[in-house]
């Protein structure tokens, strides 16, 4: 089994009640990879005998920190019309909610496309050297990093004028393993904290809320096989503690996966 | 009372549980403005004695038709951290959910800002006409619409190739009304679909998930009276039945107060 399928893996207690458990292999700072929470409350959907067509937006919030260890997913639908669909979930931990979750799926009609945004210029990904994943956090480790534009490259001290926030990489799962929605929506979390780019040092930030818009059905995403993905990041404020993050995910073939953007807090 | 807070306006019945009826003045094609419904959630919170802070991120999602009459909001706290507060609020409709939305409040620290976005390029509102509003849905008439770019230009026939989804604008409030962060939610979802510049025809289209991060506190919207706020909008994909739109609403002195992306859904 994939590492990141172990990891959100759930049981059933109950109906729409599931028990899962956190991942060493996708440990950050201080809990798990968002990206794997998130990915964890999408399958609870996903799962769902009664779900209908394939997840079209996601928000995620991280309401509390995760602690290493058993956790409880619950998940109900909200609001089923006859193509779209509503779903709210949950991740507790004891009386603690430390993740929610409203997810939107829908049956796709076929028709009309048309796509204005373009995909950024970038060398193909064998063409570029990984990142090295060595003394990151854990997570890190279970991905391939191949910037094209803005690298991470963190010093000990804060650069003296604000750099960019833009980054432009190639992204992949360490270990290959297929496209689907629940690799796509981890993906979405896994652009580094724009702070970082900007300010030149790591230090510890949390992901408030994160949303996720798909813009593919389960097909196109399956056709993609395991080739790595081209990604864009950027920010537009950071104030009074809270930074927005924006991202794109392309396939090499210039489609638009996805969307999302974050709200990220720091301290100083 | 405005007709903004007239139409957002809610009664406690029992606490958490809020009554509210739908506006005619803010009524669009199959039931009221969209923008509002976010607002009168917003309001659900913003009411709330034990809520701190200020809203920062904010989840709607549309998830079925709202009837004209009398609706219930219910409200209730996830969780609170020591700067960061989480809400779950829904409209109900008898026992259908209409809308509901996560909501993120959170006390801002005072600190280092840095805002790489900078704004479009734009004339004073001044000196630009108003859009008229006449023979429009009802709630295209409390607003002010004056386009720097991207015109709204519908014709009976849809334009043979996509025309550009991008709009700059002024925007403000037909009755003058100061800013707060009703009114800022409201005007997320106030740019008009993105499909109508890019087919060049109007038709029913339908808000299914919006999200708003607000990047300001109350002084700062306070500071701003009744000024026009700057708006541009754009989408990046449109498929099987599905777009996506992006977008930003700007002070005249070229702070940026709130970024938006929603999905919409459409038939053809």
């Amino acid at each position: 089994m994939h590492p990141l399928d172990k990891a959100t893996s759930l049981q059933e207690i109950v109906s729409g009640s599931l028990q899962g458990e956190t991942s060493d292999a996708y440990w950050n700072f201080g809990g798990p990879f968002g990206g794997v929470t998130a990915a964890t409350l999408l399958r609870a959907v996903l799962d769902r005998a009664d779900r209908i067509g394939d997840p079209c937006a996601v928000t995620v919030n991280f309401t509390a920190a995760i602690a290493r260890g058993p956790f409880e997913v619950t998940v109900r639908s909200v609001r089923t019309g006859r193509s779209v669909q509503h779903w709210y979930a949950e991740i507790r931990q004891g009386e603690t909610v430390a993740a929610n979750a409203t997810i939107v799926c829908a049956r796709r009609k076929a028709g009309w496309s048309h796509q204005p945004a373009t995909p950024p210029p970038a060398p193909p990904p064998e063409a570029i050297t990984a990142m090295t994943t060595d003394g990151r956090n854990a997570f890190v480790g279970q991905f391939e990093f191949r910037f094209v534009e803005g690298a991470l490259l963190p010093s000990a001290q804060p650069a003296e004028t604000p750099r960019s926030a833009r980054s432009c990489l190639w992204l992949n799962n360490a270990v290959p393993r297929d496209w689907d929605f629940i690799g796509l929506v981890a993906f979405c979390d896994l652009f580094f904290g724009r702070i970082y780019h900007v300010k030149g040092t790591i230090f510890p930030i949390a992901t408030v809320s994160m949303t996720a818009y798909f813009h593919v059905d389960r097909d196109c995403l399956a056709a993609l096989g395991s080739a790595p993905l081209l990604g864009v990041a950027d920010a537009n404020v950071f104030h009074a503690g809270f930074f927005d993050q924006t991202a794109e995910l392309w396939s090499a073939g210039g489609r638009l996966l996805a969307t999302t953007t974050q709200i990220v807090t720091y301290r100083e």
